[in-house]
């Protein structure tokens, strides 16, 4: 089975936009509303038949470990009770679309972060998406203020009741940023990556992962600019007596596969121990685009990993084993 | 000859330090002093023969772009006045060094910048080192609030007296941050990275190129996550009809080989065209250990840089020849 751990529901029907549009324009006093339930199967249907159905046939992925669309989460935007909806209802549709396609789609939750907001906010969706409705994972904000990182770092105890719950209910957590105001920051081309960079270091510096030794995070985007600086982590870690990076990172921390060319890919399985690499392909998502150079999708990063000339053991593991590894919850 | 286009003076004497606490012990009264003709010549070439000079010689490196210690910047602390004498105090050491070591040392300016000033206030002492000390680039922090990223970003024409200087003056920036007070983000780890890639962006997304284009900015750290995400960004290129990456950042925007290990290097030069890539190592800097993997120094990018199989032309190229068109003042 080939398993695409990083797929988001970014062709949503524009319903859910209206909705959000509606929150903000009266922010005091939203209300839950129904969105999520007056969405049709049909419509949720003809939003993936086309685009991430199609794709997964045609590129030979199985599988796809699916979650609300990551800018649309948008933490630093609504209120602490407008995201509460807001995370319901696209948990919800998530729901839903993994009923609709039991074989195509395994379902991580978004949480109700909002900026300020202690994240035990957070501890009543996670009990019901998992619980209740059958999730594997959740994504997790490391900068719910969107760009401007004032929010405690992912090794502070504000984190701690997130983690107690992941712990308790044995669910990894994909560190995943949204979009961004700080006009420094573009969101997918420079925010996603930078959050990447950052949370890897947290978790390098910091002692969150002896605390927590049995939680599992997935920095996405092939791990930031982690891998392309392998030397320079491996020597601070060593400079600084960081437990060493390869040690650090075991059982603990894992990255994916979306990094859009072939070297990148190359460098990736050269630096980076395969039990750490999962399948991912973030499709349908950033990069839509045919790479002119090679007459294939950017984002169809399959191709880029099978060229690598795997055995059919270490395949396995990246496009499956690990994946059941940081998932324990995935049963299919 | 072999050009290191990016050194620091790491090494410096206690004495400067000792200055910046005493401006930080009472900013409402900072005076000039004189921490830069205090220190003796003999203080200088102490700390730098047994460093710089020393592995000059045992890397085979001729000659190194030295500027004042990127961390010890530090734009967020101070004051504008004070951070007006620091860095007069640490180019005119800069100066200093490289009068005493010709065949060493090549300058570049600091300059003081301070968070939410204008960057026109830089403008006096840019003209200083230039005309009156020959210095021939600068270094430009991109985010003076050290981590906060909450002054304007590079296509801002906030910074738009800084590059009519630079283009008058024919001089190169350097885009390189300081150190950090947002704990999310470690200095030589994180800060330095991401800021490498928000400033990539930064040019790929907006039209300061375009309104200066004879101005060149060199990159550090190889370019940050962009060289590791190349397909990600020539993909982000594509869909949003920017200008294709490789046309973007010709004669414009470069990357050093500050990279510490050999996959990141050869990742770099398969992806980046070697017009846009100059050898740097950034020794003394962040990462002075050896790697056990290679028994040699994780900074001692020579070497990955020589196991690439260059032809000689590409070689001049790399080591020298770039770094002379990106420094049209560098003469020697």
């Amino acid at each position: 089975m080939i398993i695409d751990c990083h797929g988001h529901y970014t062709t949503v029907p524009a319903e859910m936009q209206t909705y959000r549009e509606a929150q903000f324009a009266d922010l005091a006093n939203v209300s839950r509303g129904s969105v999520s339930e007056d969405i049709t199967d049909d419509q949720l249907r003809e939003s993936l038949e086309g685009a991430q159905i199609k794709l997964q046939r045609e590129r030979g992925t199985d599988m796809t470990i699916f979650s609300p669309r990551a800018s649309a989460m948008a933490h630093h935007l609504g209120s602490e009770k407008a995201n509460v909806y807001w995370a319901e209802h696209w948990n919800n549709l998530i729901y839903r679309i993994c009923q609709l396609y039991p074989d195509n789609f395994a379902p991580v939750g978004m949480l109700p972060q909002f900026p300020g907001v202690n994240p035990k906010n957070c501890i009543d969706e996670i009990e019901r998406i998992v619980n209740e409705l059958g999730f594997i994972g959740i994504n997790l904000n490391p900068d719910p203020t969107g760009g401007w990182w004032t929010d405690p770092p992912l090794f502070d105890e504000w984190w701690y009741p997130v983690y107690e719950k992941m712990a308790e209910l044995q669910i990894p957590a994909m560190v995943h940023v949204s979009q961004t105001t700080n006009k420094h920051f573009h969101f997918t081309g420079t925010h996603y990556l930078n959050a990447d960079l950052t949370a890897f270091m947290q978790f390098l510096t910091s002692d969150v992962l002896d605390r927590f030794p049995t939680l599992k995070f997935i920095i996405p985007h092939g791990g930031g600019a982690a891998p392309y600086h392998w030397g320079r982590y491996r020597g601070l870690a060593q400079d600084n007596n960081w437990t060493p990076v390869a040690e650090r990172i075991k059982d603990s921390v894992y990255f994916d596969t979306c990094v859009y060319h072939q070297p990148g890919i190359d460098l990736l399985f050269k630096v980076v121990p395969k039990d750490n690499i999962l399948f991912g392909s973030e499709m349908v998502g950033a990069v839509r685009g045919i790479d002119p150079e090679t007459g294939f999708n950017y984002d169809d990063t399959k191709r880029y990993v099978d060229a690598l000339g795997l055995s059919d053991a270490e395949r396995t593991q990246v496009y499956e084993g690990n994946v059941r590894t940081v998932f324990p919850r995935f049963k299919r």
